[in-house]
């Protein structure tokens, strides 16, 4: 590994912020799965949960491990939403859904400075109910067009990049402002990847 | 047509953003061109422009006149940058590029208040250099991931969502904030199309 590698992987799990992630519930499409993960690496989100309660009808689970954003993300695997939220409670402060269409907290009056899980649910279905009663809330993205819904990854990059903006601005970003607990794990198994 | 339905076309194109478009420059996806167009939709751009100075491989250029998003924007389709660039400088302040990848002002740093064109590039080659030229400057979605780049209509969406966030600050969505000069035309148009 060169030493523009090493400090590269250094930067990059320096910034990781050990207080933000995404859950996303029964999100089936790969193209969705993968736009999310990509976005997620780049605001700097490392834990990801991927809850599946039910089977898709092609069998396809949503993650392929040869997936190049998957690799620099550590990827929590549940079938049941109890398990899930039981796992989630020990390690984030609050979680949320978006139960996009429903009128609740917009997305720009979320303190995303505090320790916080967003959960995103199915294209067609959203979040379940399920989910939606084990939160502590729920936020959609403010629209004012004809068409009533976004996309699920556009959903996410507008509530993660807004996550970014406020954590940026509280100093989050600072060079080891959330040291990972896994942090010298991430960093070897990183380092054993070929570049980029 | 009802009477919800009369109020929900005034409740939209009120709020449309005359002082706000996307360009989007050879970009040649279908589902990165519906992905972008349905956020605008969702923020209040009315007005999009669709530049293709070269032609596809598969001779597709970008827009199916039956997506649905497109039924409810004003789309100007021009195939060279001088003539694009030279509309745009009629009806809007600046003209800002995205050219990924490259050091230069965050998305966080721009005035959105103001009156703005974004323009975001081809998929591979990103902005053109001809396009760069004649704008005013070229910004960023700051990143601090592995990866090196967004997807467009996720890069698209973080833009004009902070662009949104910016203006509801300012008011700018208030009721007929920034009537639209074809409000009229539009109205009628959009109250010919059956309830979507």
């Amino acid at each position: 590994m060169t030493p523009e590698r090493a400090r590269k992987l250094d930067e990059v799990i320096n910034k990781r912020q050990n207080g933000l992630t995404v859950v996303m519930e029964n999100v089936h499409d790969p193209h969705n799965i993968y736009a999310v993960m990509r976005t997620c690496d780049a605001v700097g989100i490392q834990d990801i949960y991927v809850l599946n309660t039910e089977l898709p009808k092609d069998g396809y689970f949503g993650i392929k491990s040869s997936s190049s954003a998957n690799k620099w993300l550590t990827i929590h695997s549940f079938n049941n939403v109890k398990d899930c939220f039981a796992e989630l409670r020990t390690k984030y402060q609050s979680i949320y859904t978006t139960y996009l269409g429903e009128s609740s907290k917009s997305v720009y009056d979320i303190n995303f400075t505090n320790s916080i899980a967003l959960v995103f649910g199915n294209e067609h279905k959203g979040v379940s109910k399920e989910a939606r009663d084990l939160a502590d809330g729920n936020f959609i993205i403010p629209q004012v067009g004809m068409i009533p819904s976004l996309n699920i990854s556009v959903a996410c990059a507008v509530a993660i990049y807004e996550a970014f903006r406020q954590r940026k601005v509280a100093g989050l970003y600072d060079q080891n402002a959330q040291p990972h607990p896994a942090a010298a794990e991430i960093k070897s198994l990183w380092a054993s990847f070929s570049a980029s």
